[in-house]
């Protein structure tokens, strides 16, 4: 009786460590969605209210740490409670980092919002909505420890990736073109690149499930479009050329 | 006797961990400083070995996250023990970023080697060495768990994050005054950012050991510098202003 009380108890413990996962992932999402409005919509109230939230992400990020501590304290879990547990700490701080970024991208609309508009925000909102969808994909794999959607939103990372390069030379044209566009422009490939970076988070949070359920690393080497560290635009180039 | 051979063995467990974060560590380190010198001697070599050597990092942390898998699962540490043990998982973690962004320092010293020199250039290697002092002085703290020289270590990431802001705006400047400084100006502020946010892991790691050494979080609020997220620079702005 004493024994079953105490494995009932620690079923508990890891649904209460599964719901905060599923909040914090919650809240990075609807950062990111509000952040990328922020910039569109030039608005500093909301930009204020991402920025904020940074704390009720932090305190989930710290809650989480307490409970993986405790449970391995005190539950001594094995095989995949034992993953479960330790991956719980590295989806956490994934998640914490894509708040980081969502507050970074509505602290540049502050920024972004005393200069004129410049023409690579139209493009923002589209790679904001591919990241949020590998967010929630991620976790409704998460919630349902469904391999094949990890997986599946673990591959959407490419086009992502694909979108950051295109807008990433097209930026550099406009800041080409006219000076006055270099401020905003720097800006905007900082929050392209914010954007890109929480794709990268969420595709670690799939590879983090993957290793949770299956006990082993992705096989298939990850996903990496990002060459724009490669790039060079020169002065000459044409936003045609971008396509 | 045999009660002895597990304590023996355990520690023996511990100490191979604690060697290969100090091995990750020194990888980190020579990265960094490689990556920087490849930028400013526009050296390709370089570059490729740091590119390269990314896979080590890798191979790194995978065997610290098995090792931390195996002692929580055979030998169920606790208090101080569970905390070193979970902390070696985030700096693993952290070390493995550091290498990612060094070698994305080395990639983007491929592109900035097809261009003109910019004179940002030469304020790189002086953030570099701030940074490396960082993360030297972080690695000192852990294997001396060293709680003064981990929180000195932590305090001196502002400074890096100020010479950050200058050199932001001062690549901004640069940009307005000739298009054609504007591609390495960009790859110059991403390194610039690179470097920034090593500070923030090696920092984090900081934050790490205290919280190893003494089971509590940092009190202080983490010294933040970086206020380029809210800078704007015009066209008219003087590299004189930036002072």
């Amino acid at each position: 009786m004493a024994n079953e009380h105490i494995v009932k108890s620690f079923d508990q413990e890891l649904e209460a460590l599964r719901r905060t996962i599923v909040q914090m992932g919650g809240l990075a999402e609807s950062q990111l969605e509000l952040a990328i409005q922020a910039v569109v919509r030039r608005d500093a109230d909301l930009a204020g209210r991402v920025m904020r939230s940074d704390e009720q992400m932090d305190a989930y990020e710290n809650a989480v740490d307490a409970a993986v501590v405790q449970i391995l304290a005190l539950r001594q879990p094995f095989a995949g409670d034992l993953r479960e547990v330790v991956s719980a700490l590295r989806i956490a701080s994934d998640l914490e980092r894509i708040g980081d970024y969502a507050a970074n991208i509505a602290k540049r609309s502050l920024a972004l919002a005393q200069v004129p508009v410049v023409r690579p925000v139209t493009t923002l909102p589209r790679m904001g909505r591919m990241v949020q969808q590998i967010i929630k994909d991620v976790l409704d794999a998460y919630t349902e420890r469904d391999l094949d959607k990890a997986l599946a939103a673990w591959r959407q990372d490419e086009s992502v990736d694909d979108l950051y390069t295109s807008l990433f030379r097209e930026t550099l044209t406009y800041m080409m073109e006219d000076p006055r566009n270099i401020t905003p422009c720097t800006h905007l490939l900082f929050i392209a690149k914010n954007i890109e970076r929480i794709g990268d988070h969420a595709t670690n949070i799939a590879e983090l499930i993957h290793f949770q359920l299956t006990g082993k690393p992705v096989k298939d080497a990850r996903p990496k479009g990002d060459s724009t560290s490669f790039t060079v635009v020169t002065p000459e180039a044409k936003p045609e050329d971008n396509a």
